[in-house]
């Protein structure tokens, strides 16, 4: 079953709560399970750049069925997947995608969220994968 | 001053609520005075392709600060402005896109409404509108 | 003999001061004999999608060494060059975009104007023209 | 508040000065808070390729709020940005680009320059950021 409105909402929102709790500005999108945006948020004075970094972010997540970070691991110089990110219109391999799972296991979609380090844009992301988990 | 992202959100949410009374599925964006995204919902089982024109709506909206059928009228064959969807990787110029202003007046944003008749994309557009009425 | 930077701006300054005394806030550009940008001004709340189709006046007037308008005339439905817009990322074809010739009367660069009525973006474009006439 | 285009314009021109007096041609582009064009000239005979560079240079500065070189700190192999470039249709994270702040400390656009080493570029870059400074 594919990622509702409602679904795709409470996971922004679980994020956007996390992001305000850490004091960081981020960009966050979340995509169905055909990769396409359901919905998106900008919190005020986020980088402009890191619109479009959040939202391919989660197609990445959602391409691969795996974090983003995990992709960027095999996409350096001399790895299996060097250069993958000229595929699909711009793929982002760094941190801060997550597929999200409905309550039977399946990837239903995927979070992404840019705007700071790494490591803070994935933390808000799992927020958001927390705020689905068992449904 | 530029759209925050509360009000952003408070013209998707009134956009979002006439939409359900209308009984329509469609995909809503709001830009803000750079047109670029800040907020965007796609409603559960809202046609695909409309995602793309919700958000080419809201951009043309604010590129020109008028309702994008008010350019489409110009963009006839014939007409003064014809072809001008060619610009800016692809405008939209039929209805659903109305630029959004702050209580001084000034344009800050643009709202986008596509998944229906260009009629019921224009109200539910509206909708978002009439929210931020003298914001 | 290509067109100068100096030539350029000189065009730009020309085109700019028109538009001052007309009142009409314009997106101005120059491209030379590669139709490749060599001086732009955005003036101060001219609308943002009139960037792309300033530049893109330019490039198409100086594609086909004649003013945009000409070639609209040839791209209606049922015209003999219907649909051209669609070549070269996309062609702006009504008025607004004209030629600029050196001394020797060759094509050198051409000048592109967007921002309001196509009358008067031609009108400034027109300006433009007149202060290179003879160099 | 936005950049204006005078202030744009004198950017440009003591960035243009600084290039005249070290001997280098450069493109040189500002942008605005919405990290769209307002201000752009190309010396004569600067690298062609560098047009789309110096443009892409001050979007990457606006995107990020942050030198361009910067990011290309953080973009390198095994860094935590590694291919950051693929978003936004294309950034520059090599050193030419640079944030311009308002006398409220806010960064209100950007600068991109591109010709020479990136030594030079970011020198020229500087000349326009101290331009504004103070204003």
């Amino acid at each position: 079953m594919g990622i509702t409105l409602k679904q795709a909402q409470q996971a922004v929102a679980a994020a956007h709560e996390k992001a305000l709790e850490m004091g960081v500005k981020m960009n966050i999108a979340v995509v169905d399970a055909g990769a396409n945006l359901v919905a998106f948020i900008r919190m005020d004075d986020a980088w402009l750049g890191s619109l479009d970094i959040s939202i391919k972010k989660a197609k990445t997540a959602r391409f691969f069925d795996m974090p983003t970070g995990a992709i960027g691991g095999l996409s350096q110089p001399g790895g299996s997947l060097f250069g993958i990110e000229h595929s699909n219109g711009g793929l982002i391999t760094f941190p801060g995608g997550i597929p999200l799972k409905n309550s039977e296991g399946q990837v239903f979609g995927a979070i992404g969220v840019s705007g700071d380090t790494v490591e803070n844009d994935h933390a808000v992301a799992e927020a958001g994968v927390q705020a689905l988990a068992g449904q």
